[in-house]
């Protein structure tokens, strides 16, 4: 597929990171095009750091890396789908997953 | 948790929507507070359409509604992970899930 047509709408389109072998989604950042270049060269994510305008390479500092399996978009190619091999905890607090709070169950 | 916190930086938060049984990732909408609260109330996803500036209740038309599981907010809270039972296709193209553009796969 043409990689540019993703940022057509957009500069930055949402990646959700999910764990390859468990299915569990890990976290959701954003992406660029020249942030989703760089991970299709090291076959791991980089992400744009809105707060910190700034190239994010996930585990750089933390080694808490994410190897990608297969990226997807979705049908009208403005949300990303990366499948990873975790290395680590993908979130910053030391959860395994971003989504830990929960904010309704079905009982 | 306090739902007034997800919109505390954006009134639009994306939702990620993962099929509760076989953990698929189906799709990607945003939702407001409103659409939120909608959501909770009948226990079905609705988010927001951007394009078309309106709640959109998934599957009211299709039928292909996604029956709320459970829903998890992030470590920073802006952005939902939405557990479902899709009934149908979650994707208007038909597709079970919209993430079926392979933009790269390991080999």
């Amino acid at each position: 597929m043409d990689i540019n047509k993703l940022f057509e709408k957009s500069e930055l389109i949402p990646a959700i990171v999910q764990d390859d072998k468990s299915g569990a989604v890990l976290m959701l950042a954003y992406m660029n095009r020249e942030s989703l270049a760089k991970t299709l060269a090291l076959g791991e994510t980089v992400f744009w750091s809105r707060s910190r305008s700034e190239f994010w390479h996930k585990g750089a500092t933390s080694g808490h890396t994410q190897r990608v399996m297969s990226i997807y978009s979705d049908c009208d190619d403005d949300t990303l789908l990366i499948r990873v091999e975790q290395v680590g905890a993908a979130c910053h607090t030391g959860e395994y997953s971003c989504f830990f709070n929960e904010v309704m169950k079905r009982v």
